[in-house]
C-alpha cells in the first residue's frame, strides 16, 4: 500500500505507543457485550419523538382525527418505552464503577420503571411547554404564528430539552440528561444544565451563548435574551484544593425578570422580581426587587484617528 | 412486550391524556392529504444548491468549461425550480389559516411564479455577495484566499442564507425565509432576521452570537465581530398589552461602521457613518458619525485572595 | 413542466446571465479530473477516528483486552493513514495556483509523508489532552466522572480539533486545518484557530462564543469561559492599505490564567500570569501578573418606570 | 477538466445527438410539476408495511398487547392510505395520455377512495395467505415452524406481493400492480402477473423460475415447483399482425394439482383436479384429472468418451 | 386529513378488523424487551466481513502487509464475534416456544460459545473455498482471472453462502442459517438447503434456478449448470397424513459428476461417480457409476403453419 | 468484552491462523493507494444514469423542454465521463498484473479516452434499444404501454446492460463489463455474457434463468422464454488439460427465431432462421431454417397410487 519503509516504520512504532494502556488508562471506556450504550443518534431519535408527542402535527406526520391521535399516541408510547429504557440503562451502565456486584436483570427492571415514570410526566411537561410557546409567540413582534415559535425558535427547542432532560435528572438516571441538553446547546448555542430548576413561561430570545448553570433557581415569566450567564463566581474548595460539589452556586432569578444581551450574573445572589438587567453587565450582588441594573455609560468621542481604538 | 401491570397501566394512562385534544389544541398542526409541508431537509438541499450556483464548483461539482457551465446552470435551475415551487407552496400552506376558502391550484400557480421570480434574482445576490467574499478576504490577515474564505468562513454561509432568505421574504413567502436562516443560525451562531436590510460588501468576523433584528437598516461596507447584537430595547404595546408589530425598533448602523465584541446595540438609533463601537459596550442612544465609543475603563487592582473575584 | 412561458423565460434568461463567466471569475473553483477535493464528510470521518484513537472505547467499539487494542490501533492507523493522505493531497491542490509546474506524483508521495508524521505524533496528542481533560474534570463541581467530560463536554471535542489541526498546520498543510477547526466552531460556537499556540491543562467552560485568534500564545493551566474574545485590534497596512499578513496581534495568556464570560480581549497584549480577567470587561492593555480586572461597577436604579430601560 | 479537445468534442457533439428529440421521442417521459411519480422506493415501503399488517411482529416491531395492536393498525392504516393513495395517482397519471381533459382533483379523490376500497380488502388477504402460510409449512418436511416459513419462505413473499397487486389490479389501478409483482420477481425468481387468478392454499416450492401468465386461473390447494412455467403458446393476431389483447391464452389449473420442477404448460388448456404434472414436460394439450405426465424415458448410456456428451 | 366519511368509516371498520386477534394468531411474533431480533441487515453486513475474512481485500479494504493483515483479522474477528452472538441469541429466541423456562443469560453464553465455535472453524471454510473458486477458473473458457471469479461469479457467493450456513445449522443454530441461505438465492438464483453436505472443488455455472435439497449429498468435484434440481419426489407421510420430517429423499451424488441445465433428479437416488447428466432430463432412478443420461430425441419438423406450435 | 478464556484463546488462535498469508495467497487481492477500485456502487449509478440518459425521463427527472432536455444531457455526460473514465481505470489496474511496469497517467489518460469514446455510441445504443422496447411492446398482449415496456420488464433492463456491458467489452475494458452484467443477472436472473452479439429487435418474455454464453451470434428479432439456456457442450483441452479460450462453442441463433421456456441449446451449432424450438428440449445439433423442434410427447396415464410419481 504504501512502499515507503520509514513511513512503515512510522506507522507501527505509533500503533505501539498507542497501543500501551498507560497511555489510555484514565481516557478509555470498556464495552461488556450486551450492554447497551449511549447513543446519540438514538436520544436524537427520541427527543424528536417526543416533539411530536408534545407538538402533534409539527415534527412528524400525526394524524389529529379524533380516534387517530390517540393511535398514534399509543405507538409513540409504546416506541418511545423500548428506547427509551434501553438508553436508560445505557446511562446505568456508563456510569457504574463496580459491574461484578450489579444484577443486570435488576438493572433492566429498573430502566424501564424509570422510563415509563417518564412517559407519565409528559402531560405535564407539555402543559409546561404550552406556557413557554405562548410567552414567545406573545412577547414577540416578530413572531407571526404560534406555530412559527414552534417550528422555528431556537429557544423552544432547548427549553423542550431542558423539561425532558431536567424530568430524567430528577429521576436520576445518569448521564442521559447532559446528552440531551449538550444536543441543544450544539444545535442552538443554549447551554441550560439539566438540574437547574426553572419556572413556567419562560422564553429566551435568539438564544446564542446563553448558559444556565446547574444550581439555578428561575421562576415564572423571566425572558433571558442571548449571551447571558448564569454562572458561579467561585467554588468552596475541599481540603484537597478540589472544589466541594453540590453547593448551590449559581443565581436566583425571581418571577418577571428581563436580562438583557450578554449579562453576566454570577454567585449565588438573588435577582428580585420584577427587574431589568441591562446588557453587558457584570452583577456578581443581590439585586433588590422592581431594580434596573445599567452598564456604567461609555465613553464617546470623535473618531479621527484611522489606525485603532 | 413489559409485563409489570402497573408500566402498562402507566402509559396506558398517558396515551389517553396526550390524547385529549383540549391538551394540545395550540400547539398541534394538521396537515392535508396533497399539501406539502415545509422540510428543513429539502430546503438545505436547496441552499446548498443555490450556493453551488452562486460559487460555481465550491459545493457541488460543476464544471467550467464554456459550454458545460451553462448546462450545469440549465440542470440546476431546472431542479430549484422544482424544488422551491413546493417549498414554497408548503410556505403558503402553513401560514394560511382558513383553507376551505383557497384554491389549490391558484396557490399552486402563485408558488411557482414566485420562484421563477426569485430565481431572475440569482444574478444579483451574486453580485452582492462577491463584495462580500471580497471584503471578508481583504480584511482579514489570516485569509489564504478567496477559496478559504467562500469554502470555510461562517460569515460567508450565513450571509448567503440571509440574501436568500431576504429576496424571499421580499417576494412575501411565508416560515421559509425564517427556516432558512435559523439553519444558518444553528450552524454558525449569527442570527440575522430575514427582514433586516443590509447593504453591500458587508462581514461578520467569527460571528458566533451575532444578532441582526427584524428592523435593522445597514449600510454598505460594515464589519461586525462575534457576539454583537443589533437589538430591541422594548416595544410600544397596544391597549391589550401586546407589542404592536411592525413598528421600527433595531438600530440603523450607516455606511463604514465597525462594531467590535460583544457589543450591545438597542432601539431605532443611528450609528453614524465611519464610526467604530468598542467590545462590550451597551449602546442604547443615537452615535454621531466619525465616533468612537468604548466602554468606561475596567478596574484593575492586584490578585491577592485566592477564592474569588 | 411549467407551461408558463413568462416563467420559462424569467428561467431561461438566467441560466444566461449565471452562465457569464464574468459574473463569477473570482469566486468559483475548477476541479480537475483525479483530483481529490476536500470533503467536510471525510473530515469528519476522519476526526471521529482519530477521538476514538485518542479515547478508546468512546466512539467507536475498541475492545481493550490486551491483544486486541493492538489490533484496532493498527487498523485504524492504516484507514486514518489512506483516508488522511487523501485529504491532505485535496488541500495541497486546493491551494496551488499554477498546476501545470506540478508533478502530481511527488505531491502525492509528500501528502503520504506528512499524513505519517501527524500519525507519529498523535501519542503527544493524547498525552496532552490527557491534562486537558483531567482540569476540567476536577475544575467542574458538575462533573460526575471523566467520562462525562470526554463523552459530553464541547470544550474536548474543541480542543481535541484544535490540537489536531494545530498539528496539521505545523506542518504545513493547506485548508483543511481551518475546516476541522469551523467544524469544531459549528458544532461548539469555540473558534480556536489553527495556528494559536495553547499549552497543556486547557479548558473552556460551556464554550459558546469563545474566540481565539491565529497569534495567540497561551500558558499552561488557563481557563476560559463561554464568550471570551483573544481578539486582535487592528491591523498594520501595506503601501495598499491591505492589512500585513503575518504580524503577531493577539493577545499573549501566561500561566495560571483565569477569563471570566463575555471577557474582551484585544491587540498584542499580554495577560501576566496567575491573573483573573471579570466578565464583561474590554481589555486592550497589558495586565500585570497577580492581577484581577473587573468591570466599572454597574447603575443601579429602582425600576419603576413599565415602557423600558 | 479534460484537457484532450477530441474527447471534448466527442462529448459535446453527442450531447447533440442525444438532446435530439426525433432519437428519444417513443422512449421518454413527461413530468407535470405536482404530479406524484411511480416510485420504487415508495411501492417498497408500501409493500412491507402491509407485509407488517398482515404478519404483525415479522417486519416491524408491533406490540401484540390487546390496546397496543389496535393502535399499530390504526397508525399504518393511516400512513398506508397516505402513501397509497400517492402511488396510485402516479400510476393514473403514468397512463393517461391526454391529460388536458382530466381534472386532477377528481383524479386525487378517486385514488383516494380506491386506497380505501384496498385498505377495505387487507383482512381478506389476510385469511387467504394464512391459509397459504399453513400449506407451505404443513408440505414441507424441512420447515421448522410457520414462523420460518413467513421469515424466509420467497413463495410468502411472491404469493404475498401478488395477492396485494392482484387487488389493485381487480380495482382498476394502472401500472403499480406491475411494478409490485416485478419486485417480487426480482427478489425471488418468481414471476406472477397480477391479473392471474389464484385459489386458497397456494404454495411454490423454492420457486426461482415460475412464470403464471396473465389470463391464468388456478384452483385451490394447488403446488408448484421451480421453473414451472403456465404460459401462452401463440397468440391470436389482428388485421395489422399485433396480438389482440386480453384473449384468455394460459392454462387453467384446478384443485389439487402438483407440477413438478421445469414444466412447461402452454396455452388454453385445462390440467384436471388431482393430477401431477411431472418435471421438464412440455405440455400444450388438456390433462384429464387424476392424471399424471410424465417425461418419456432418458437415453442411458455407458459414459466412456471423456470429451463430451 | 381524508374528509369523505366513507373512506374514513372504511378505514376505521378495517383497523378492528385486523386488530382482532383471531385473525392472526397464527402468523405473529411476539418481541420481548432486551431480547434481539433476527435482522437481514446485520446478517448481511456478518456474511459481507466473513467474505473479507476469507479472501482478504476483495470486498473491503484489508492492507495486505505482513503485520498489517493481523491487525485487520484481529478486528474483523472481534467486530464478528459480537455482531455473531447476536444474531445467533436472536435465533435461538426466535425458535423456543416456552420462554419462561429459559435463563436468558445461560442463553447469551451459549450463544457466544457458538459464534466462537464458528470463528475457530472459518480456517477450514476458507480451505475449502480456495478450492470452490480454482475448479471455477480452471473449468471456464470465459473466467479471466481468479480475481474475476471471486469478485464476479455468483456461484463463488451461493457456495460462500452455504458453507458458512452449513457450519452454523451443524453447530445447531437455528434460523440463522436459512436466513443466510435465502439471501444468496435472491440474490444468484441459487438455492442450497444449509443441510445439504457438499464436497469440496464444487462449483455452479450461471446458476440460476439451481435447487439443492435439505439432505443432499454430493461428493467432490461435482459441477452444475443453471436449472439443475436436486430435489425430493414424494414424502412419507405420517398417521395424521403430515410429511415425516428427516428422512433422506434428495440425491446423492458422487465424485466428478457433471449435471447440465435443467435437468431434474429427484428422490434418494445414487447418481454414480464420473457420470455426465444431459440438460432437462428428468431422472428418478439410480445412474450407475460412469454413465451419460440423456434427453429423448427431440422431434424436429418443418416449420409452415405461422401461426403456433 | 467475553471473558470465557477459551472463546479469547480459540479467536485469537484463529487470528493467527487467517493471518497466514500461505492460506490467502490465491485468493487476496492488494490495493494500491491512489488507484481507484471497482465498485458495484459507483456501476450502479452509472447504469442508471445511462438508463436516463437513453430513456429520458423514466428513471430520473430529465425535463423535457427544449433547450432544457440539451443542459440534462450535457450534465449527465459529463458527470457519466468523470465516474465511467474511474471505474475502467479501476477495471485496468484490476486485471494489470505487473504494476511496476505501468505508467499510471498514461493509462489514466487511456481510460478516458476510452470512456469518451464508449459516451460517443451512446445513440447508436439508444437507436438499438428502440428497436428492443418496440418489439417487446408489440408482442406482449398484456403489455398496455411502452411505458409499462421501459418501466417494468426485466428484459429491458438485462438487455440494456447487455448492450451497454457489450460495448465496454469490444472496447477492451476488463472486469467492468461482466460486473455490469452480473448486475443485470442478480436483478432480472437473465445472464447474457457482454462477449456475445445480439442483433436488433432481441427480446426475452419473463427472462429468469435464461444464460446466453460468450461465444453466442443472436441475430435479428430473436425471441427468447425463460429458462433458455445458449450454452456451450464440451471444451477442447489443451495439453495440461485446461480448456482452450476463445474457442467458438455456443450457438449461432439466426433471425426470426423464437425458443420456449426451458429449451437448452448447446454448442456451436447453427438454429436457421424462422425456426421455432419448443420448451424443454435439449438441442445440441444444426437445426435448419424453417423448423419446429418440439420435446417428445410425455407419457400420460391416470393417477390413481396417491403416494407418488
Amino acid at each position: 500500500m504504501h512502499s515507503d519503509s520509514s513511513i512503515l516504520s512510522k506507522i507501527n512504532n505509533t500503533v505501539e505507543l498507542l497501543a500501551d494502556s498507560t497511555s489510555y488508562n484514565s481516557v478509555c471506556r470498556e464495552h461488556r457485550l450486551g450492554e447497551p450504550v449511549p447513543s446519540s443518534e438514538k436520544l436524537g431519535t427520541i427527543v424528536n419523538m417526543i416533539r411530536e408527542i408534545l407538538f402533534p402535527g409539527f415534527f412528524g406526520n400525526t394524524s389529529l382525527r379524533p380516534n387517530t391521535v390517540r393511535h398514534y399516541m399509543g405507538v409513540y408510547l409504546d416506541e418511545l418505552f423500548t428506547l427509551l429504557s434501553e438508553q436508560i440503562l445505557a446511562g446505568l451502565c456508563f456510569e457504574c464503577e463496580d459491574r461484578k456486584s450489579i444484577d443486570f436483570k435488576e438493572q433492566e427492571k429498573y430502566a424501564q420503571s424509570l422510563a415509563a415514570d417518564f412517559i407519565a410526566f409528559l402531560p405535564e411537561i407539555r402543559r409546561i411547554l404550552v406556557t413557554d410557546v405562548e410567552i414567545a409567540f406573545v412577547g414577540d413582534p416578530a413572531a407571526k404564528s404560534r406555530g412559527e415559535v414552534i417550528y422555528c425558535y431556537p429557544a423552544v427547542r432547548a427549553i423542550s430539552n431542558y423539561r425532558i432532560a431536567h424530568r430524567l435528572m430528577q429521576l436520576g438516571v445518569p448521564l442521559i440528561p447532559r446528552i440531551i441538553s449538550e444536543m441543544a446547546h450544539s444545535e442552538t448555542g443554549i447551554d441550560i444544565h439539566p438540574k437547574a430548576e426553572i419556572g413556567e413561561s419562560f422564553t429566551i430570545d435568539h438564544g446564542t451563548g446563553v448558559v444556565i448553570g446547574s444550581t439555578c433557581i428561575i421562576g415564572n415569566n423571566v425572558k433571558l435574551y442571548q449571551g447571558v450567564t448564569l454562572g458561579a463566581k467561585s467554588f468552596p474548595l475541599d481540603e484537597q484544593g478540589n472544589p466541594i460539589k453540590g453547593v448551590p452556586r449559581h443565581p436566583i432569578v425571581e418571577d418577571n425578570v428581563i436580562i438583557y444581551a450578554q449579562a453576566t450574573i454570577l454567585g449565588r445572589i438573588r435577582i428580585g422580581h420584577d427587574s431589568v438587567i441591562g446588557g453587558n453587565v457584570w452583577v456578581t450582588n443581590n439585586v433588590a426587587p422592581n431594580s434596573k441594573v445599567l452598564q456604567f455609560k461609555a465613553r464617546e468621542s470623535s473618531f479621527k484617528d484611522g489606525a485603532g481604538i
